[in-house]
């Protein structure tokens, strides 16, 4: 690279981030028709920068870009574009801009690309690319939604544990074709099951009469096609894997997964649990429409509903010793609210451990045990504090030692509620992230609500 | 690698992952008093794998195991080590094993491993370091925490970018250190400014003729040593990068970070997101004792009872209201509970938007606008359920209209406090996710009960 162009590459660092300007500038562009400027703004931009930017903005504006500057969209662009805007960019795209942008990218991405679209689109994209790799990106679509068949790369780097490092040398640079990137030549034997990894840093430092075999890593994993990319993930980020190879039912290797696959997995497993934990569909996105959001949180917002009807016909029992005592309306809402809080708050660490596997079969009991113990704790702690709170405000010490005994009660059905819950739906196989908020909340604000007016019917009646 | 232990290693891999009956037969070697049975049960296990299984047994067990098998940790153990009991396991270790342990890593891995340990056992781990490595943690240790400096290794391989191929690998083969893991050769100018990059993988394809300048990758960008952990995590994810140059404010090269830290800290942060909306310490873990626990609960529990209180507080301002119709206690938690459970839904999808940037100046004000539309449909979907349930429940009409109108209030409100506050917070330079669902919960509060009892108190008295 001549210095005039690495001095070029140093000054586009400073488009580090799509900022407010260029976004303007690039709307401005847009609304005068201005394609030349259009082009000359988006060029020094990232495709990943691209993308962001097409998905936010209004959809208006989006159309308007894409037919001044839609013929400039490569495959880099259309990988990064999310799920809630893809088809309706694919489907403004002339078919040979869009011919030539899949041709260019590797199997998996295409895969991603596909996986969720259409079939007339999904077999226009298929139509596109050359018999190889159409053949590539159909036999990882045959695998399992959410597989490392999926998720894995077919394109690998191979060779034979005997050879030297300087045959490995001279083999890859006769190499007609190589991934884009690669980290590791995997070493194989005849039928092609894997038994090695060596990284090119450990070959590239070689001398070139040692054999594969005498510089391969001391650690080799391999991960099931079968496998769910979410375990994946995990195991990239649990054991620092950099690329993982991947083999079928036989131990054949059939691809490769590189860690920013994996990274990219793992962000994705964390916004599905935490808005699952909110109760909102987990492919909500920032550019959805309005009736798209709706259609997402309207069936959690129903069972919510559903609940809270629940826990006023618990109420409702009580109206007559509400009637006699109305500063029992008043307090309620406390019990049942601190409920909510601390189950939420034992939900929350609880979901988070067992995504990242640290709640297992040898420390449950003893942490259902401990979160037992804190829900005590802390409802002596608050039963304390409101209890005085209560006794001062309606003057005399009766709603206070009722409100502290509910408020006991309470906050140990929200500890245990809040890791039992979980811990239930994941023994039947669902998420434990899911619905598990509206389980927990329905729970605190039912005992919340029985044990407070129920005590005080006894108590105080 | 003869064949035999490539074999040997194909077995390892069915130790794929920490299954209770090795943790069961680990605790029973322990209880055994039988160091040779602990110790080979202990050998296959992966450094990650042997720290997790520490963190998850009783501190009971973690100490005969350490004093049974303690000699035998390494360095790549203490890094995986969570935080939670690391102080306990250094402090058990014999001073020359923790020397062994610290000689061995990268001085990434020692600043990981000692910035959040106390003065005293900090000060006895770099005692242990030789001179030119304590002097590289010490450097890193004086960047601010949770900056790229930290995060970064200094060991960075670098090559002048006139190079040609042949003469890097000669280079490379005769360099005296490499660091384990390296992806990239960095191309740097006299005065250590970096210019470039080099994968390996290209290094290895081209011919030996070739210049360095000629096979750099068409991007390039830089991390300056201060940027914030998490920033640096975000670039990783968004652009595909595999390793990064870091450079200080004279754009010298200081260090390195590579994707498996950057794996890391999205994790972490990922964690931090989802702890702090639920209101719990964000250095919360399932080994946590039972008073570090209440410890990190109890402050965000007594915020919300503070709140809670404040809700009472617009209840009891309609005491008079409720005495005369007692159904309106029954029926206030349902306004609250919808509006509670809304608000958390859009303020989780903003708090993501935020954490993944794609909420930004150039969409904020339609996002805003679609959550009004949405929480405004959503709110007369309710109101309609809602007003007819009320209806029959009650026989009558009026307590299913002051309800219905409530329910559109409320979801309003709460669809707007719920992407208003995070972006507050962030603009005052809090974390939007910190205490952020409190604070809608009670405006949710608040205004559920206003909105309801107020109307009740104008329409039905």
């Amino acid at each position: 690279m001549a210095e005039a162009e690495l001095e070029e590459q140093e000054r586009e660092e400073e488009d580090y981030r799509l900022d407010g300007e260029v976004v303007d500038a690039i709307l401005q562009a847009t609304e005068d028709n201005d394609a030349t400027r259009l082009a000359a703004l988006m060029e020094p931009l990232h495709a990943a920068d691209i993308a962001d930017l097409l998905e936010q903005v209004s959809g208006h504006e989006r159309r308007a870009i894409l037919r001044l500057w839609g013929r400039e969209i490569d495959g880099d662009i259309l990988t990064e574009i999310d799920e809630s805007i893809r088809e309706e960019v694919i489907a403004s795209l002339p078919p040979e801009v869009l011919a030539d942008a899949v041709r260019e990218l590797d199997s998996d991405d295409v895969v991603d690309l596909i996986e969720d679209l259409e079939e007339p689109q999904q077999a226009q994209i298929l139509g596109a690319l050359d018999e190889p790799d159409r053949m590539a990106v159909e036999k990882s679509l045959s695998y399992p939604e959410h597989s490392a068949g999926r998720l894995m790369q077919r394109e690998v780097v191979t060779a034979p544990a005997h050879w030297s490092v300087g045959q490995t040398i001279d083999f890859l640079r006769k190499a007609e074709w190589l991934p884009d990137q690669f980290y590791h030549v995997i070493l194989v034997d005849p039928a092609h099951h894997p038994q090695g990894n060596v990284t090119l840093g450990r070959i590239l430092s070689a001398s070139r009469a040692l054999k594969l075999s005498e510089i391969t890593e001391p650690e080799f994993r391999t991960i099931s096609v079968y496998q769910d990319e979410g375990d994946v993930a995990y195991a990239f980020n649990q054991y620092h894997l950099i690329s993982a190879a991947v083999v079928d039912d036989d131990e054949r290797l059939v691809g490769v997964i590189t860690i920013d696959d994996a990274m990219a997995v793992l962000d994705e497993e964390h916004e599905e649990d935490i808005l699952r934990l909110a109760g909102v569909g987990d492919d909500s996105s920032i550019s959805d429409t309005v009736l798209e959001t709706v259609r997402q949180r309207l069936p959690w917002l129903m069972v919510n509903l559903l609940t809270a009807i629940l826990a006023s016909g618990v109420i409702s029992i009580f109206e007559g010793t509400i009637q006699k005592l109305v500063a029992l309306a008043v307090l309620m809402p406390i019990v049942a609210s601190m409920g909510g809080n601390a189950g939420t708050q034992t939900l929350t660490v609880a979901v988070r451990a067992m995504a990242t596997k640290s709640l297992t079969e040898s420390n449950v009991w003893r942490v259902v045990r401990r979160e037992a113990i804190v829900g005590l704790l802390n409802g002596l702690a608050f039963a304390v504090v409101m209890g005085v709170v209560a006794s001062f405000w309606f003057s005399g010490p009766h709603l206070g030692i009722v409100i502290a005994l509910a408020m006991v009660i309470n906050l140990v059905v929200a500890a245990l509620s809040g890791i039992l819950i979980p811990l239930a739906l994941e023994k039947l196989g669902a998420d434990p992230a899911l619905a598990s908020g509206t389980f927990v909340t329905t729970m605190t604000d039912v005992v919340g609500f029985f044990a407070f007016l129920g005590l005080a019917s006894v108590m105080l009646l």
